[in-house]
């Protein structure tokens, strides 16, 4: 899988959140792909729980801004962006890992209390 | 191991590279630690072969400067950073993860060559 491509996923997602567009998360993850948002609690696995845990984001209103450049090393990536929620913001990175189909089979999403700020 | 405690670990990183120090770098490891830098390449098993991974890179002259908040989670941090070396910069993101004596046990580094800029 090439770099510009894994670059092209992390455009997908921010556009599923700007879409609100669970087609594009059912479409850019593997059937058993797993999800842990933040790292330490209960990861979310295979591609239905995944759908669910992104309907309640999405549904919530969620927008999504790089921060700064995708880092694509091995068959991974991670990057750094901001999401804004109605009267929140939280400053996430977020590492991908792909599978050789190019959807994603493993995401960890890192962010803390400190991240969060009240708008 | 609380949030501030890790964030003062990247600051610690950052002392490192700025003193040239192998000292902290002998520190904040663990015993039985692994640093794969960048990710998708052979992993460096245990202090001694960290230590002597960087050897080089402190050698060369790297300097590091934090380019946004580090991200805690868990048992781990994701922060992201540039490094500046003669000629070059280069952006990365690293994820350490820390056992319960507050030692690093694993250093993954994402960054590929679209994050390296020539000066």
């Amino acid at each position: 899988m090439e770099n510009k491509d894994k670059v092209a996923m992390a455009e997908r997602y921010v556009e599923a959140f700007e879409k609100a567009d669970i087609g594009i998360i059912r479409e850019i993850y593997a059937p058993d792909a797993t999800v842990e948002d933040p790292v330490g609690t209960d990861v979310h696995q295979g591609l239905e729980a995944i759908c669910q845990f992104y309907e309640n984001s999405l549904g919530a209103g969620a927008k999504l801004t790089l921060t700064g450049p995708a880092r694509c090393a091995g068959n991974a990536m991670a990057f750094p962006f901001k999401v804004t929620l109605p009267g929140m913001e939280i400053e996430v990175i977020d590492v991908f890992e792909f599978n050789d189909d190019g959807k994603i089979v493993s995401m960890k999403a890192y962010w803390g209390p400190d991240n969060l700020r009240q708008l």
